[in-house]
């Protein structure tokens, strides 16, 4: 995978405006709409289960996160995925904490049925989908990016999907083909959800270009290299906040190339 | 109307500190009760059927947003919309994305029989309730002012209210008298909820002045204003969201009055 | 109380990380998951019955606000509030607005039976929490501070509880000691969910300090101070929250102690 690669990601998520269907927890959905927006995606917002199948099949992706779930909230996801499913619209699924209790263990499964055509987590997250041992606890991920690296790999191929797992280091998988992301900023950890913008933003670059494994790198490169930028002159994480809003939305495709740090792993 | 009746309109909403009940969606909730605060009045979100009569009865106004509907929220609007006709209490209706789905459609329609004092939203929302074709997708228009406007005068006639349609230029019409304003800023497509927090604020003044047309202009003014203002200093979509909220609070009615374009079309 | 005590509170809270466990209103989800983080705390926000007692089982404290009640949250709240009185798990009760409607005076009754540790709100809630006549109007308290005093006294002495009562100034008691507060700024009303954010804190506080007196009226000071330096270069309430946030990170406890004007009245 060349820089040109994310260039052209990104360009084509420019010249798409693509539509996001997003059905995320209470807590990212200002921020989720915001960094899509900023991206030059246009995101919907909407989760009731009489509406999102009429929905889903109008969007060019979704996007699930489970992070403040519910019965009503679960019934949604699962119209939506199911329409996903149906209609061929590429899905990126966020599994929040899916370690932490057994409701979100149960709709994580009802969910993965719908094959997602990205998971996007932390190490923790990973490996508890992966059926091997999560040590996070709630929503931070304690185990590393190495250690999960297995569990990733083995996810995709079970799943036939993709695997970004985030940390200090990202990793992109879809089982053989694995990637290395360097970038970000320390501060990142202290902001709720960018985690959750940035699995959306991955379902923007999944619906404005074919190539799933190099659109889902590209959207990390674009929170990895614009959180470096917003973290330089940050004073903590309000200014940061501010600032990667900012970053995200001056984003050009030749600026993604030139600073985005990519490793081919295999 | 002139600029004395927009900075009045300002004025009386400074010395009434209105409470304004607003019932709206996830996305919005935070920047809205922001915007309110920003403006001078006092916000209460609350949507539980089992409480909003009691709280819509003593408020100033009501402002109902249809973002992230489902069926219990359904039930809170209704009630609250009922108590506000039932105690003549203002209200502003403002139909998000109302031509995407079916559900949208029917809860718009059981709202608007409790006859809103003002319906704000973007041209294809307009033309939608008007029941011509609209041709967004999703929560952005596509549909130009221009072409709209037929459409919002028929509204307004149609439903007894004032209609304010909002874009490029903002359309303020009660069915006889139509007034056209200028402002804003590129940026604002550019980040999620400006029109949610922009129909709460004309509640805010149509709770504080007697006069609905000028005080629904006014509304409309100092976010043409302000806008215009914060973009000119923004690097992108985060700076010119603190910017805003800042040039809401600092805005004063002479300032207002002498940077506002209103154009009396009829 | 030594200035020690507070800066040694916040010591902890940083040696800690403390898991709080919030169940919220909708408005201040975000912003307090990001006052947490900026603290030094890990939020988790999330509130269905399904999965609430499994995970306040897990937390380090509760917090628990009914600014957006609804049936279905209040099954989770008090399904929260038993796990955490059966687990004896520190938590926080924040009665917003509990004079404004039956409804919520029915759940504080429900919650109150769990005997929170704290108790965090304006006058006029701690008023209505007392039994006496609440003058405020929604979410604004329209009460001195000093007028309720015997109302936060008596509610702590009936509760077995701490009464964090804030306002111009704050109050802490536990019914026998009383402390007064100073700090803080005329902006700070004017932004929306600090308060629901500052009880937050008072969780994380409480979990990582065993003199749980103190430990409240640390956290109260933090946002004293800090809201008294994020005052004074900021334009309006946009500014006024970024350099919150930053000046939360920034917090030392050597710049706590240094800060603070904390009054022992008894």
């Amino acid at each position: 995978m060349t820089s040109n690669a994310l260039s052209d990601a990104l360009s084509n998520v420019h010249a798409a405006t693509p539509l996001i269907h997003c059905i995320t927890n209470f807590v990212a959905m200002n921020s989720t709409a915001n960094a899509l927006l900023a991206i030059g995606a246009s995101p919907a917002m909407l989760h009731a289960v009489e509406e999102v199948a009429e929905f889903t099949a109008l969007a060019d992706a979704l996007s699930i996160n489970i992070g403040t779930p519910s019965s009503t909230f679960a019934e949604g996801m699962v119209s939506a995925a199911h329409t996903a499913a149906r209609t061929a619209t590429p899905w990126v699924f966020d599994p929040v904490a899916v370690g932490a209790t057994t409701f979100r263990q149960t709709l994580s499964e009802r969910l993965l049925a719908f094959t997602p055509t990205v998971i996007r987590g932390n190490a923790s997250e990973i490996m508890t989908l992966a059926g091997l041992t999560g040590r996070g606890r709630g929503v931070d991920s304690t185990a590393s990016a190495d250690e999960a690296m297995d569990a990733a790999i083995a996810l995709a191929g079970r799943q036939h999907c993709i695997v970004a797992m985030t940390g200090e280091h990202d990793i992109v998988t879809d089982g053989r083909k694995h990637l290395r992301l360097y970038g970000g900023h320390a501060l990142m950890p202290r902001i709720t959800t960018l985690g959750c913008a940035l699995s959306a933003t991955v379902a923007a670059f999944i619906a404005a270009n074919d190539d799933h494994l190099s659109a889902t790198a590209a959207a990390l490169a674009c929170f990895a290299v614009t959180g470096e930028q917003a973290g330089r002159d940050a004073a903590g994480p309000g200014s940061f906040q501010v600032a990667l809003l900012d970053a995200l939305y001056q984003l050009t495709p030749a600026s993604l190339a030139g600073a985005a740090r990519l490793e081919v792993l295999a």
